[in-house]
């Protein structure tokens, strides 16, 4: 039994106030690839052109990443997409996008995937993430989808055709209002869920995230930071960490998936440390447990109540 | 020994997206006492006018709070305000203040109130704030200063004098970014722990509240909720629950501060579900006990870490 992953592998150029990249690797694929990796094999499904590094590939592979589900189309070009942040390091602009080889991007899951017990989409067109789900001949234990306002706004249908078929949203705060149409979290929460997944999570960037299911509610902070240096790819290694420890303890109750979100959560505040995916390629397993243990001491306190 | 809280006792009137009240019993000295009479004796400082009701006053002496520090000056009228929320719910408009009886405010401590071993210093003019404090023969053992925006951009020197007096802070993230200069609210906490207080309460209103000490941090979480109806006081309600029960456990420890931010939160939470005091008049100790049962429930996790 395996996880699957589906997104995008990238080259991103990004700006920031407080620097610029070259042309690096990005990707939500490429993110959810190297932060999943720490807890689980990966199987990976996407798609490069010839213009991508096999140094990137062997890499992964040597990771624990199975790559036998990646095209290279050797005559065609790397998705591409270069955007400059603004001085909050919530918003930023899209400079530059190039869809390249994602423009007729046909994902195909190997026989060797046919095994999915877990499956992380990450933010594509909906209808690649869909054909994905359709492939498989045995539904995963746990389908989690990731998604984007972009996709609200320019097919919407779609997107709830595949939100029908999932476990689990992800998505940040104004996505969850854009499509319930509710300001209050707690009502668009409810209103997603009668989409389809019986579970939300909303990501709200510096201030945390909630777990909603039925009507249960779970929030996990995020670690308050002295700097961030750079926020792409935060949302795709919150996936990554989430998916990974689902994967690796095989348990999909409530209670496992709040220890998830604090995985993912540790993980994304190495993710902002530096550009791209720099500081996920340095960390190290006992990094790992020690900012998943600061987590726990930000939150953890004691009730001695009223008498 | 005793909890000592100052604060204004005032008229509100209020307009939100979802309605209007009439001129209301406000002020954040108000909402201090009520809430913090939950869990303690409470000796109030303030001053009214000739119109303010002798049943709200009443009301307060029969829970406890003592009234021998409320001037009432027969001949004046009593601090009104009016306001109206944006849709957010975040922002406001002042429609309307009247200093009033505040204009000319020299509170006397009455020598009852010598025995102070708390002190709650609620949003006021920081002269005024810093009179309690020189008044007092011993020093208190905990003395905790709300302040806002609106003297840092008009007498931020006496807001520092004071601040350099207290030992511990409350202010949202946008007070704490102006007061510090510094945008990372890690970077503005460690500045403004250089100003005086040891500790520092950063409110971030449905984002949950941070509290610094030395090197360490606690994030509690706000409970996410369908709706808040009137967010009046709701910042004046968290530190009457947070000195409340600090007050009661007298205990002024980092760790049960974290327990007092909990319990602030629950009272907030309450506050802002009806208009004014409407909804802390109601509420048992049983109610309360639910609520913070809520957020135990809210943030609680067992980590079971990568193996």
């Amino acid at each position: 039994m395996s996880l699957v992953v589906v997104g995008s592998m990238a080259f991103d150029a990004i700006e920031t106030p407080f620097g610029k990249s070259d042309k690096i690797i990005g990707g939500a694929g490429t993110y959810i690839a190297w932060c999943a990796s720490n807890f689980t094999p990966v199987k990976q499904i996407s798609v490069v052109g010839g213009d991508f590094p096999q140094e990137e590939l062997d890499q992964l592979t040597a990771r624990g990443v199975d790559l036998a589900g990646v095209q290279i189309k050797k005559e065609e070009k790397t998705f591409f997409w270069s955007g400059r942040y603004h001085m909050d390091m919530n918003s930023r602009d899209t400079l530059e996008t190039q869809l390249n080889v994602l423009e007729n991007f046909e994902p195909v899951v190997p026989e060797s995937f046919q095994d999915c017990e877990f499956l992380m989409l990450g933010n594509l067109v909906p209808a690649v993430q869909r054909s994905v789900i359709e492939q498989l001949k045995t539904r995963p234990k746990l389908i989690v989808m990731d998604t984007m306002n972009f996709w609200m706004e320019i097919m919407m249908d779609e997107l709830k055709k595949t939100l029908g078929m999932v476990d689990l949203l992800m998505v940040n705060d104004s996505e969850a209002r854009q499509l319930s149409g509710e300001y209050s979290l707690v009502k668009a929460a409810a209103a997603i869920m009668k989409m389809g997944p019986k579970y939300l999570i909303i990501k709200k960037g510096e201030h945390g995230a909630l777990l909603f299911h039925e009507n249960k509610v779970f929030f996990a902070p995020a670690l308050p930071l002295e700097e961030v240096f750079d926020p792409t790819g935060a949302g795709d290694t919150f996936a990554g960490g989430f998916i990974g420890h689902i994967a690796r303890t095989k348990d999909i109750s409530f209670e496992n998936m709040k220890t998830a979100i604090i995985v993912g959560s540790a993980m994304a505040s190495y993710c902002v440390e530096k550009f791209g995916t720099q500081r996920l390629r340095e960390i190290s397993k006992e990094d790992i447990a020690n900012r998943i243990d600061e987590f726990v001491q930000l939150v953890n306190f004691d009730i001695d109540l009223v008498g």
